[in-house]
């Protein structure tokens, strides 16, 4: 019997796809969860088309703690991608913390409902922000694990470790302040969740990331 | 630290296949729970059989209308993978293109079921008919955003363009008729989506696609 | 611009891995929606021990009808992995009859529900069998498909084709002994499926499918 | 046309790729519902904080039983994982072996959702205990079919054979002692669960695995 390297113990050589696929299903199926929250009333037949609109402008925190939830869990599936592109095989420690974030990704749609029926109270706010900070934690705890397991990852990733660690510092300052000012009015602290998306969008030093060498030429020849 | 190449300055090699299994997955997840809108009441138990073909007539409006999403859904599902057959790689603004179409998906087992219980009225046609022009946009975008970034396509990308961009907007063609049918009669407005997948099974003008050289070439050898 | 081969024209090389997830996507949502159907009464609190044995023997026909239907689906996925087994690549008419095929693949979990809940009555009995037999409807119409698209196929396709056709022959015999039996005992007519899984278990003429060459050599190389 | 080699006369180079496929989806799902059962009563808008933070207090074993859930399928998503990394291909025995298995896993939300309602129950603490010892059965049934069908297998299967073999039987130990612990007290039965997660991020005799060989050596190069 061959014994093991170290007490680490497992194969080495753990693809890194299945991983990524349960991540991807637990994201979908999280993302589609979401809608069940602004859906009306079961099998409601509406006796006019004014009765159809109204219930709609009822609907507007479920809409907008739907959308930025989609939102957010875009920016966490796009980070887990980025991330997940300089890992190049996975390990029991490296699981477990991605299922880990996992969990606290299933959690969204229940915080998120919480919130969308209750934009009037501080205590759904300072959970969904505590949510959103669990998720942080995740990503900073990949990042400091593969940081120490060198070897599970790709040569570039050296070179793009700041910018990762700036980014994720990035998403758990948001939800400090928005649970800080949740205090103050728990409207404002779910539609300041939007500026991360839109931060997002523009190129800033938050999103700045180096292209990866090996991966950059293998694409131009 | 290496600097990125411009301000896009986002890994270039991001791998499409995460793109790929993250819209299999919510489209799966969209496509099954459509059909929980035809549920009957939970766990009823009748007394007759005529009881039982009753109450499945009474289903006609919502058996219909998951049949027409559950066709909308196949046809952009399609539209997806042959837009996505002559794209190579991904980059952040790609993925956001993306994200914002499953956006959309994820919200029609929400207006399907709205029109299905309600189709006498227009109000929930012209919300379903918005919807489904919200992903025709995606799909506008997605085709844009590639002719601006050809380094992401395959290089006979530029042969289909026109080809694939005639087919989206027939894509939007067809809410916009459903929408002004609506006020006339909401219940024509549904069921004219159903020559959707009947114009796509006749080859025309609309789904004619020349074949990709490189990958027929391959196919042929 | 370069025009399409004929009037197919769609891209020859579309992969086939995309309908696969996306069917793999779909199977795993219906099996896992199935358990729901015999979900007990939303947190209940049971007073006794007895309470619980007692609610769950009331469960017989929801748990039995759970089960028979896993397994039909498992039965459905497992011809659907063998018969894309011997597909090389996909076009648009493959990806239609996938999708129909999909569509009553997603209706099983409604079906099901409905014989559980009424198996003194056999019109539920006669909507089971009949979305089965759309099932197989479906499968034969893509070994017919394959049979006159045979580029789409592997080269062993052909010497496989016959012990294909008798396996879909037989999954829709059963359903038509069902229905025929749903008169006489709607009970029987339930528990009858269960010989499929049983049947498919033993080595038989129904399952006995030769060897790839082709996929075979490579293996022992 | 050429016959089957044998009695078992399927394709034997069939793909393990569809099973992982299917399997990473169920868990997915199955992951996701879990949290369904924690969910507060529909769109239920409270009057003040107190009460956000009272209701919450009331489901502390739902969360609970949300988390050790959670945790559990995590254990088998891993187990899962490690078990097909040392497979090479399937056969129609090993399919039906883990179509089991995912039956037993789709069960596992619903006997969840019994534990975390009836925490003062040992009914539900056994039922739960069954289910998992139903999966425990799938686990050693593979390996006992591996190693009956030493050609599905990696080449260094047979090094690792017996650290699998205690890790599965271990996963059988835990369940039987919490369900002798229910009769004295199920809500520590419940609990003991969470010892199990955390035994396995230990490393100890039971998650030694020898690094495989092949795969080892290719990640080195």
């Amino acid at each position: 019997v061959i014994l093991p390297r170290g007490s680490a113990a497992l194969p080495t050589g753990l693809s890194k796809h299945r991983i990524e696929a349960l991540a991807d299903g637990i994201f979908a199926v999280a993302m589609t969860l979401l809608v069940l929250d602004i859906k009306m009333p079961e099998s409601v037949t509406y006796a006019t088309n004014a009765d159809v609109w109204r219930r709609l402008a009822g609907l507007e925190h479920a809409v907008a703690s739907y959308v930025i939830s989609f939102f957010m869990l875009s920016v966490y599936w796009i980070g887990h991608h980025v991330q997940f592109h300089f890992i190049e095989r996975a390990d029991r420690g490296l699981l477990w913390i991605n299922l880990y974030l996992l969990l606290c990704i299933c959690l969204v749609p229940f915080t998120t409902d919480l919130v969308g029926d209750n934009v009037h109270l501080h205590a759904p706010a300072l959970l969904y922000g505590t949510n959103l900070l669990l998720i942080a934690a995740a990503f900073f705890g990949q990042l400091a694990y593969l940081q120490r397991h060198r070897h599970l990852t790709a040569p570039d990733f050296g070179h793009v470790l700041g910018a990762l660690r700036r980014r994720v510092r990035f998403l758990a300052f948001l939800p400090l302040v928005s649970m800080a000012m949740a205090f103050y009015s728990p409207r404002l602290a779910l539609y300041l969740y939007l500026s991360l998306p839109l931060l997002s969008l523009i190129p800033s030093r938050f999103n700045r990331l180096p292209a990866p060498h090996a991966h950059g030429q293998e694409d131009r020849s």
